[in-house]
């Protein structure tokens, strides 16, 4: 299979904003990320909340802004019935800034085990069970729904599905207006990764997001590495979504409490748009 | 599914090296594990030529213990062609080592990406040649060959066989003489757990490799937990093992410089001996 052609302009380059979260609030990172020339933004939950939605919608559709997606949705079992019900309210919110952010997507981190549980199939079982509930909603206010299929060293506590082939599993048996995010962090390992992504096809690819894994990894949450820094070809990964029919934006998501987060956040821009030139 | 019915006694537990390695070399380990009664051990080959082949093979079979498995061949993926001569003979050696030992199985650790390298593809590929190349050999000594799916948080480093899948697909390509060791901490994660052991059956399930998945996960290598101490459902992955027709050892193997390598060993055996009446 040969690779994808090289990226000659950055107009398909989105950030998302947990890759300056340390030194950027949302209207720090919404200026930032244009004066750089960047098209696409993906916002985090908390970030919107402190900025204001209304706020945050006007100062992107001003800045020019596509939101590839907001993070996150999801956390879905359930350790108690008050449990169940906040976290359907809370993913309800998460629909409608979605929409009020015109996002391509709501990106879904579906969780992990409730405290206490070691009962997996069971966390599968709720998992669908709100995803039927909230897709509903989402068709109705016109937000795709986006599974994001964690690496499996985050099963217990973030998502338990762990894998493409799971996350289409549970797509096909939800209908329309569900899809994956595909994260070359995530899923890089994975043997099945580029038949399960022709799976997918166009319909069901609505994000690709870029990082790198790196060698040694020191911390099973804050050490991923800017692309070209570890062992992902992420050139043949994209070549691979590609083929599938994604011809949507290239999202930078960086968690690096241990380097990216401690650099000037306008060189992390600009690095991201090299390397996109590059290795990406 | 229903559960495995309780262990009553603790003549299926073997205790892998490791698990004591910061307290005891394998001397003390064999004296150890007979002294409390267990009956079954897995020694690294570290360990095994510091004591000295003929010594520790005489040593194991006078405490009466099983050897479940060596500890280990692999790590096949080659950088140059000195490194591919290198690598085959250091396997042909642990492949000697297992039959003087008797062992059950040479655990085979698979080796993830050569330096430098970012040919995934490439390097199952090498996996593949090198285990076709050794399982000739491995059968004329009577050494069963075990490929160990390890977690796919170690798929650049140290083994880039990740699920029950693709090791048993390995195994099919291959034929006889080579099966899998499943450790319940690198698939406990895994959606096709069930139906891969099945398929397995019998014959390929070579060894069970037991300690538990800890919330949070601290490091990467070095934090297992002991049974009971994290999410992982051990009486259901026992009973998936056994439905197939597994009905050999059960493997202690903790990796663990936070907490039970500072403890003393003696306690350490004891409790895995309770933890095995209680929560395996």
């Amino acid at each position: 299979m040969s690779k994808a052609r090289p990226i000659t302009d950055h107009s398909r380059l989105s950030i998302n904003t947990a890759t300056t979260r340390a030194q950027w609030g949302l209207a720090e990172a919404i200026d930032g990320y244009a004066r750089a020339g960047v098209s696409g933004i993906s916002p985090w939950r908390d970030q919107i909340a402190e900025m204001g939605l209304a706020k945050a919608a006007r100062a992107i559709e001003e800045a020019g802004l596509t939101v590839t997606g907001v993070c996150r949705g999801g956390m879905f079992p359930w350790g108690s019935e008050q449990a169940r019900i906040e976290m359907l309210d809370d993913n309800r919110r998460a629909i409608e800034e979605a929409a009020t952010l015109k996002a391509q997507c709501l990106v879904l981190v579906v969780g992990g085990l409730p405290a206490g549980s070691k009962d997996l199939a069971g966390a599968h079982a709720m998992v669908e069970e709100a995803i039927s509930i909230l897709l509903l909603e989402a068709r109705a206010a016109g937000v795709p729904m986006a599974i994001e299929p964690l690496h499996p060293m985050y099963a217990a506590d973030r998502a338990c599905v762990n894998t493409m082939r799971h996350a289409l599993d549970i797509c096909e048996r939800a209908g329309e207006g569900i899809g994956v995010a595909v994260d070359v962090y995530h899923v890089w390992w994975d043997t099945e990764l580029q038949s399960q992504i022709r799976r997918a096809g166009r319909e069901r690819l609505l994000a690709f997001h870029i990082c790198d894994w790196l060698v040694p990894t020191r911390d099973l949450l804050l050490d991923r590495g800017m692309m070209g820094d570890g062992v992902i070809d992420i050139p043949l990964l994209r070549g691979w979504v590609e083929a599938a029919g994604y011809d949507g934006f290239h999202e930078v998501e960086i968690f690096s409490e241990l380097d990216w987060w401690k650099r000037d956040p306008d060189e992390v821009v600009k690095i991201c748009q090299d390397r996109c030139l590059t290795v990406v």
